[in-house]
């Protein structure tokens, strides 16, 4: 053998992943199907670069995420190592963390040039420089909807309508929608009596609602230091609320204009998603982003613990790149979680897409008529690779069936040779 | 209005574009189709980050290419601003430059539990940082197909067979295939008497002969210092050389081994991909990888001058990273060029598949029996986008109209509103 350079390392960075034809054209497909209903749903396809300058990355709205930015060094003239005294003297661009800021940034630089309303649907990686840890990459998809220039609830409705039947277009089962809304949120903490600069850390306690018992929460709560009749009232009202209609009594306590326009909202949106999804009211959903104005929303499905789905309104974000307000709300589906879902899933033997191998021996078949059998396999629409005939045509055949081959055909001499089943792979159920 | 925050650049970043929806949902379709033929031929979907480690990406097998690496910068205590004294000392990540060397990294880590041969279809973004210029971005999407573990020419001949009816089924016409090989053309050149180490002087002088006469061909290698007895035998053999069946005299000349295998090569790949495309033999095919080794070829359409599609054989260059030699063979299709092909195409009228905008009045209209038509309508596969209807009525309609929508109906309370047909759009040709 020629003389070799050292090897390199072949392991993907660390956090990232290569992908198997399998789980490939599992993700495609599963794009493919999302794609499709959004798009009967009429949102129109956007797409943003990878990269983005640093500035929008690192002006506030991606809170926590934006410590985890992977930082592109400058290049050729602009990088000057030797006068370099901080990163800033380093880095122009970066990794986008999400697909909501480059969205912001997209429809405030061509606004005058796209649909009003913007009903956009983005899918796309993003990278972010967690620590690794099982189920989480430092690369992974997001697939976004976004209704951009709508203020009334006909937007969420639109967002859960779709979404909903995308998950359910995927075979996904038994899913419920929760919703809230930020302005309720606030409310209730400010009428328990929580200090309105605290009200994150109360947040993020009452987010564990589902996970602990009241007396656990009333302790992180004390804990943290807040006020102990707040914390009481809280464990009473929140324990009370449990569906919408309990919203009714909560307007006796709670009666600004605001916090009545978002109770209305929250049962308008209800309402009207209730004929075609199972939706409920959850008092109790925080969703972390602090760029939320208005309802917030999230799908789980029965089968598994953590969302497939969230989402909400952000009225302010747009406004702090353009210079004017516009409303805005979207829904993000968890693509890898779905995807990891889907993976775990029975799967059916023989499915009628399987490819077929076309066995050929290249020294005594006449090349030309193996090719025009595969083309005539083809043009009925079959998947047809052609592979060289083994020695031992049982390991052959075995290797294929594990490959996910459905079938294969002999070549006869003939354009028609005979196509055989093969038997499905050890790894289905 | 609040407060601001100073309004930040919405420009993307230089050299990288948006893609605004009517191009977004073009590379879609475009995706679609040519990843619908590549799986009728057995091709399997690969993909790997964005990000590779540097040591990577700069090793020597991505030629010019290397030296246009987007590098990231170190994270956490790996970055030590104050002792870094080179690059090296701030980088472990880059963006790929193309999805060759990638891929060459994924067989050699997977290929244990990859189907052997691997055929493999990718694609995706690749990031360079070339001087911006009109048509040329710092991002853009390769679209390759490879097959991995196939010495014999059956696997150039199912790559070029596979691009020639993808790009036909993208409605690309007048497609012409080019075809030369690397130890044909390093033959011919030893044999007109150039020195050994300074081919790659010759063969970029060469690439130009489509476009320079014979005598300006003849100055340039003159000018670079070649023989002069060594320019003029090459004029005289390669205007010669036209088609395959000028190879045959060429054997006079040339006898080695690995000379008459590639010329045996060559006439076999034609013979077998002639009744299917219009494919010839050039003799002045260079192209620029270093790394190739057997097989080069090249995709036309007659409308434009450059090409659409590029490949070649790269038998070597997983061998560098696996330290086993895999035969290797690859076509890539030009995704931006045949974009901007297809944007350039008259646009066909009212194409069925347009949205429809159901008009309905926020206010008067029961949003239920609204949702319930527009669910109706989709569930028939039309694509149905809800729009508050607007004041001023012939307004409205034009404006869908340049959004691209095919058709409106005005909610008439009823769940079957009637759909109205909308003109065309003014850019419609």
């Amino acid at each position: 053998m020629a003389e070799r350079r050292p090897r390199v390392s072949t392991e993907p960075p660390r956090g990232m992943r290569d992908i198997l034809p399998d789980e490939a054209e599992l993700r495609d497909e599963t794009a493919r199907t999302i794609l499709g209903v959004y798009r009967r749903y009429g949102f129109r396809r956007v797409e943003t670069p990878a990269l983005e300058n640093i500035q929008l990355l690192t002006r506030g709205e991606g809170g926590e995420n934006e410590k985890l930015v992977f930082k592109v060094l400058k290049r050729g003239e602009k990088l000057d190592l030797g006068r370099a005294v901080s990163e800033a003297d380093l880095v122009d661009l970066g990794l986008r963390f999400d697909l909501t800021v480059p969205l912001a940034r997209y429809y405030a630089h061509h606004h005058a040039r796209l649909p009003k309303p913007l009903k956009a649907v983005q899918i796309g990686p993003v990278w972010r420089a967690e620590r690794p840890q099982k189920g989480r990459f430092r690369q992974f998809t997001q697939c976004d909807i976004d209704i951009l220039g709508v203020k009334s609830e006909v937007a969420e409705i639109e967002l859960i309508l779709a979404t909903t039947e995308a998950l359910t277009a995927l075979g996904l089962e038994d899913l419920t929608v929760r919703i809230n809304d930020r302005r309720v949120l606030t409310a209730m903490a400010l009428w328990c009596g929580f200090a309105p600069d605290r009200h994150d850390s109360v947040f993020i306690t009452l987010d564990k609602w589902d996970k602990l018992e009241p007396a656990a929460i009333a302790e992180e709560l004390g804990q943290a230091g807040h006020p102990p009749a707040a914390i009481t009232r809280m464990i009473e009202r929140f324990t009370e609320l449990k569906t919408e209609d309990d919203l009714e009594p909560l307007m006796a306590y709670v009666s600004d204009a605001e916090t009545r326009t978002a109770v209305h909202g929250l049962r308008r949106i209800i309402q009207a998603a209730r004929p075609e999804t199972s939706i409920r009211f959850d008092a109790t959903l925080v969703r972390g982003m602090s760029y939320y104005t208005g309802p917030i929303f999230e799908i789980q499905s029965a089968r598994f613990s953590s969302s497939i789905a969230g989402g909400g309104r952000y009225d302010q974000m747009i406004g702090k790149i353009l210079g004017q307000d516009v409303p805005a709300t979207g829904f993000s589906i968890g693509f890898e979680r779905a995807i990891s879902i889907l993976q775990d899933r029975p799967k059916e033997p023989g499915g009628s897409d399987r490819p077929v191998a076309l066995l050929f021996d290249e020294k005594a078949d006449d090349l030309a008529t193996v090719l025009r059998a595969a083309r005539a396999l083809r043009s009925e629409g079959r998947r047809v690779s052609l592979e060289f005939r083994g020695k031992k045509k049982g390991v052959q055949l075995g290797a294929l069936a594990e490959q996910g081959y459905g079938g294969y055909a002999d070549f006869d001499g003939t354009e028609r040779p005979e196509i055989k089943p093969l038997a499905g792979r050890s790894d289905e159920k």
